[in-house]
C-alpha cells in the first residue's frame, strides 16, 4: 500500500483525487491539506464524499509530517505554489506529482516568457517528466517528479499527436479552438463564474496567447522533432465538466479519411484511455460522454475542398485533464497496472 | 456468476443497469434487448459504454433464449409491457426484477383506479415484493418477483418513513412537492423535453394526482399500520439527473429538532445508502451531490411557529430511483453483499 | 418628463430598472449610483446596455444632488440600507419606491421578529404603501413612499389572492413551495452561486421560516380580513430567471374546477399583467414563458380525492418580482398609464 | 400600415417575427400559417404571446388569400419549401422576405453543389438581394425579393468584413469556428436536441463542409473582389440562444491592434446594430449579452507571435441571425427607419 498526501485537497482537482483514490487498491490517502478548511473533515466541502473517508481531516501543509506519513505527494495548488514544496519533498525521498504548471516546461526561458517569472530550479525542469502517458510512458516508469499536463493542453495534444507523428500537416499553422466547462476555472467564485453570468455564455479568453500553448508546442516538437507553431484559444461555455479541442490543420500532402483512420488507430489502439469516435454515433467526440472518466474520445474529419483537417479530442477536464491523468502517471511511475483506480465508466446522461 | 438479461436495455434505465453491472463481481449481462437498436452494439446508443461490453449486441425479446442464457431478468420497459413477460419468466424459474409499475401495488383495484386497467395477475401482486430495502429488506431475501419502486415514490418515501414510523405527524395531510431532472422522462424526445423548452423550465405536471401516490400511500400504510392520505406533485426543473422530495407534514405533538435527529438516525444509521444531511454543509439534501451514485441524502427542518415539519430526500432518479435500487434488491434477493456493484461515488461538480 | 434616480444601480435589479426605463416615454434616468463602479459608464457592468445611455455614469450616493436632479427615487439596496435614505428623500419632497424590505411590514414588531432590528421609523411604516397593484392599486395613486414587494412574496400572493378573497380555503394550513432561479441571489458571486455548484442544483433554503412569509401573511390578512398562517420554502433550481410558487391549500367547502376558474377570472381578468393559464398549452404556469416581461402567469388544479387545491404563479423574479412591479407602481403613483415602459413581450425560447 | 403574412409561423423564427412585429409601428400581421397548428391561436404554441394577438389564428397556406390580405410575406419554412411560393407571390406583386436558403446564392451551380438540387428559378437568383444591411443596404431599398442570411453566416461575415474589406488577411486560409445554442436547430424535437443529451454537450457537426460556407464565401468575395476560401465548423453547445463566430485569419502584413480598431470602427461605427466590444468588460463578444436583441457584438485580438488575427461576432441566432435581420431588411426595403420594431434591449442576465 502506497501512502499518499494531497497538498491542496479542497479544490475541484483535490476532490477528484480523493474520489479516484478512494477505490484505488494500492493507494491510501493519509494526508489532505487545505488552509481554508483546516480541521474539517473532507466531506465538509466535498459533499459527495460524505460517509467515505471517515477520519480524514484537512490539515495545514507540514512537510515533515507529510514526509513521515506518505510516500507520494500530489500537488494540486496554484501555479507558482509548487515551487515552495517540490525541492524539499524530493530531497526527503518522496515521489511528487505536480498538477500545476511549475515543472511542465523544459526550457527555463519559457517560464519568463509565459509565466512571468525566472524559474528557480532549472535543474529540476530537466528531471521532471511531462506526465502524459501517450507521449512519455517509458520515462514515467520510476519517475520521481512528474509534471501533470494542463487540461487544455491534454485535449489539444491528443487531437494532434497522430497528425504530427506521421508528419502530414503544416506545423506552422496549427489553430486549436478549445471549449471548456466552468469547473476548469476552479472552485473559487468569481464574477465570470457566477451562475447568472456563466450559464448560457460563450466567452473567448486568453486570446492573445494562452499559456498552455507553451507545453503544446514543446510536446509537439518532441513528437515531431521539428519546429511547431500553434495557437490555442479557449472559450468558456456553459457545461460544468468537459473540454473539447477542435484542431484545424492543413494537410501537406494528399491525405484521405482512410489514412487518418490508420494513423489514429496506430497511435491510439493500445492506449487504455483513448477511444476513437469516427462516423459512429454520436459522430464526433463530445466531452459529455466521457464525464466522470479518464477517457479521451478523439476523432477527425477532412474538409477535402480545402485540404483542411479538423481533429477533435474530448476529455473530462478534471479527470483526464487533471486528477485522472495524474493517477495514471502515478500508476506507471510506481509500476502498477496503468488503469488501477481509473476503471471509471462515464455517466450518461449527466 | 449470475447471468443477467435486461429487457429494454436501450433506454436510460437500461443504460444505467449496464453501467452498474459492468463492474459487478457476481453478475454478467448476457442478454440486452432493444427493438429499436436490434443488431447494434450497446455503445451504439450508450456512447459512454464505448470500449466496454465488447460483443454485447442488442437483440429482440426472445423469452426462450433469455431463459437459456440468464438466471435473472431486469425489466426496464414501459408500464403495461411487463405484464406480457413476467408470468412466463417466473414459470421457467427465472428471478424477475421489474422496474415498471406493473407489480408494485398490492390491491388489484388500485390498477383500475390509477393505471386504468384491470390487472390480469392479481395472484402475482401478492407474491411480488416492493423493492425498497429500507422497508422490505427481509422479504427481499430469496424473492422471485421484485417490483422496483418509482423514482418519485422512492424520494417521497425516504423523506417520510421516520416520521410515519414514529407516529408524529398528521397522516391525512401529507404534501409532497417533488422537483425532477429531465432524464426522468426517459430517452425519447418530446416537445417538453426539447432542449430549448426544457432548459430553464419550472413546470408542474400530473397536478390532479400523480400515480406514484398509490405506492407511496400503500407503503406508508404498511410502515404505520394506519390510513394515509398523501399528495405528490412533481415539477420538471432543468437539471438532467436528480429528484428532490420536499415533504410537508404537521406534527401531532411537540416534536423538536433533537427528536427528529433521533428518529432519522434510528431508522437510517445502518442503511448503506442513506446519508443524513443536517446543518452541515451544504445544509440540506441536494440531488446534485448524489449524482451517479445509489445514495439518498435525507434531512429535515421544523418551522416551529407552525408545527410544520419539512423533510427532504435527494436521489439520483436513475440510480437510487431506478437501476441502482434494482441492483440493491437483486443483491439482497440473491444473498450477495448489498453494496456489490454499487460502490459508486457521486461526482462533484457535475 | 419625470426625472428618476436609481440608488444601487449596478446590481441585477438596478440593471433591470435601467433596461425598463430606457424606453419609458415619461421617465428619464438622471442619476445612477454605485459605490463599486463609481466613475464608470453603466454599460461597464450592464453589458447589455452598451450603446444606450451614453453619458450616464455611476456616482456615489449624494442625496443633495439626487434631490436636485430627480423627482422620484428607486432604491435598490440591501435590506437595512434604505433606512438611511428614505426619511431624508421624503423630507425634500421626492417620491420614493423602495425595493428593499425596509418598509413593507406595517407592524413594527414584525421587524424585530423577522429582520432582527427595531424599526427606527414606525410612523413611516403606516404611510408606506405595499406596492402590489393587484392588492393596493387605489392606495398607490399619489403615494409618496412605496414598498415594492419581494419576489417570492409576489409569486406566493398572486397564487393565493383569489382563494383567500373568496374564502374557500383553510387559512391556517397554507404551504407555499417556491422554486427560484439564480438571479434571485443578486449579482455578487458566492459559493452557492458558483456555476459548477449551482447548475443542476435543487437546494432548499430558509427552511425554518423565510422572511417573505411576514409580508405574505400580512397581505393575505388584508385581503381576507382574517388571521392567516402560511409557510414559504424556497428552493434554488438551475434556471437563471424565474420563480414559481406552488401553493397547497385545503378547500373548506366543496370547490370545483369551474368555481376556481370563476374566482381567478373575477380577480384577474382586468389585471394588465396577470394571465390565467389553465388546461391550455403549456398546461400550467412556467416562469420560462414570462422571462423578460412583467407578466405573472397564474393557474390552479384540484386533487379532488384530497380536497387539496394547488395554485401556481410564475413570474420573472427581476421584473414582476422586482423592477417591473416597481415601475408599475411608479406609473400608478404618478398617474401614468399603468403599462408604460412595461409592454415587454416575454422571449421564447430563452 | 403594411400588412404582413408569415408563412411558417409556428416555429421559433416565426415566433420571433410575431414578437418583433407586434410592436412595429408600421406593420401588422394579418396572416400566420402553420400546417400543424391550423385553427389554433398563435399563443397555442408561442406561450409567450398569450394575451397579445387576440384573434390571430394559424391557417393553412392559401396564396390567394395571402395576396388579398397582405403586402409583404415573410417565409420561414424549411430549405426547398420557399421555391413553391416565391415566384407566385412575386407575380401578384407582393414583396417577399425569404428566411430560407433558397435564394441566397447567386450562382445556380452552388445549389447543386451545396444543397443537392438544380435551382428552378436562376433568373430570380440574380434579382434576389442578400439581406445583410451591413453589405447590401443600398440594394435593399425597394427590393422585392430578399434572401435573409443564415445565422452562422451572419456571425461569420460580421467577424470578417472589416478584415476582408481592408485586405489585410490571407483570403485562402480562413477558419471559422462557430458555437451555437440549441434553438438554432428549430422547434422540432430530435434525439440530439433532447434535453438530457443536449445540455452539457459540446458537439461539432457538418465537419466536412457546412452549407453556410457557400454564402460566406460569396459575400466575402463580393466585399473583397477576390477569391476566398473559408471553412466554417459549427459546434452545438448548451446555450439556448446565441451564436459566436471565432474567425482565425493570418495577417498579410504587419497589422497591429490600433489598425484593427480603426478598421472595425470605420466599417461599423454607423451601423445601428453592430457594437464593438474590445478590452472593456466583458472583454470579448459573448452572445449571452445580446440575447433578445438585434445587436451583433464584434471584437478582435491578435496573437502577435503568430501574426494570427482572431475576430469574433456574437449574435442572437433567432434575431440578428434570423427574424430581426429580416425585419431590418424589411424596414430598409419599405423605406422605414431601419430600427423600427427592433429597439429591443438585450436581457441580462438571462
Amino acid at each position: 500500500m502506497v501512502n499518499v498526501a494531497i497538498i491542496g485537497a479542497s479544490g475541484y482537482t483535490g476532490g477528484e483525487l480523493l474520489r479516484i483514490l478512494f477505490h484505488h487498491p494500492e493507494a491510501e490517502v493519509t494526508v489532505a491539506t487545505s488552509r481554508e478548511y483546516k480541521g474539517k473533515p473532507v466531506h465538509y466541502i466535498h459533499f459527495n464524499l460524505r460517509g467515505l473517508y471517515r477520519g480524514l481531516i484537512f490539515t495545514d501543509v507540514n512537510l515533515d509530517l507529510i514526509a513521515k506519513k506518505s510516500d507520494v505527494v500530489f500537488l494540486s495548488v496554484p501555479h507558482g505554489a509548487s515551487l515552495k514544496y517540490v525541492p524539499k519533498l524530493l530531497e526527503v525521498g518522496l515521489k511528487v506529482i505536480d498538477l500545476s504548471a511549475d515543472f511542465r516546461l523544459k526550457n527555463p526561458e519559457d517560464y519568463v516568457k509565459w509565466y512571468g517569472y525566472e524559474h528557480p530550479y532549472p535543474d529540476l525542469l530537466s528531471k521532471a517528466v511531462y506526465g502524459m502517458p501517450e507521449i512519455h510512458r517509458d520515462e514515467l516508469r520510476g519517475a520521481n517528479l512528474i509534471a501533470s499536463p494542463g487540461c487544455n493542453a491534454t485535449a489539444a495534444l491528443l487531437s494532434l499527436i497522430p497528425l504530427v507523428k506521421f508528419n502530414v500537416i503544416d506545423l506552422h499553422k496549427i489553430v486549436i479552438d478549445v471549449k471548456v466547462g466552468s469547473s476548469e476555472g476552479g472552485s473559487k467564485p468569481t464574477l465570470s463564474s457566477h451562475h447568472p453570468e456563466r450559464e448560457g455564455s460563450i466567452r473567448p479568453y486568453s486570446t492573445e496567447g494562452h499559456r498552455h500553448v507553451a507545453e503544446v508546442e514543446q510536446e509537439l516538437r518532441y513528437v515531431s522533432g521539428k519546429d511547431v507553431k500553434a495557437s490555442l484559444t479557449p472559450h468558456a461555455v456553459s457545461s460544468i465538466r468537459g473540454a473539447l479541442a477542435t484542431s484545424y490543420t492543413w494537410a501537406l500532402k494528399d491525405v484521405g479519411e482512410v489514412d487518418l483512420i490508420r494513423m489514429f488507430t496506430k497511435v491510439y489502439a493500445k492506449e487504455p484511455f483513448v477511444r476513437i469516435v469516427h462516423k459512429s454515433p454520436p459522430g464526433h467526440p463530445n466531452p459529455k460522454y466521457v464525464v466522470g472518466s479518464n477517457y479521451a474520445d478523439v476523432g477527425f474529419s477532412i474538409e477535402a475542398r480545402l485540404s483542411l483537417i479538423k481533429s477533435f479530442a474530448a476529455i473530462d477536464n478534471l479527470v483526464k485533464g487533471a486528477a485522472g491523468q495524474a493517477v495514471q502517471a502515478f500508476n506507471i511511475a510506481l509500476g502498477f497496472k496503468e488503469t488501477l483506480g481509473l476503471e471509471l465508466i462515464p455517466i450518461k446522461p449527466v
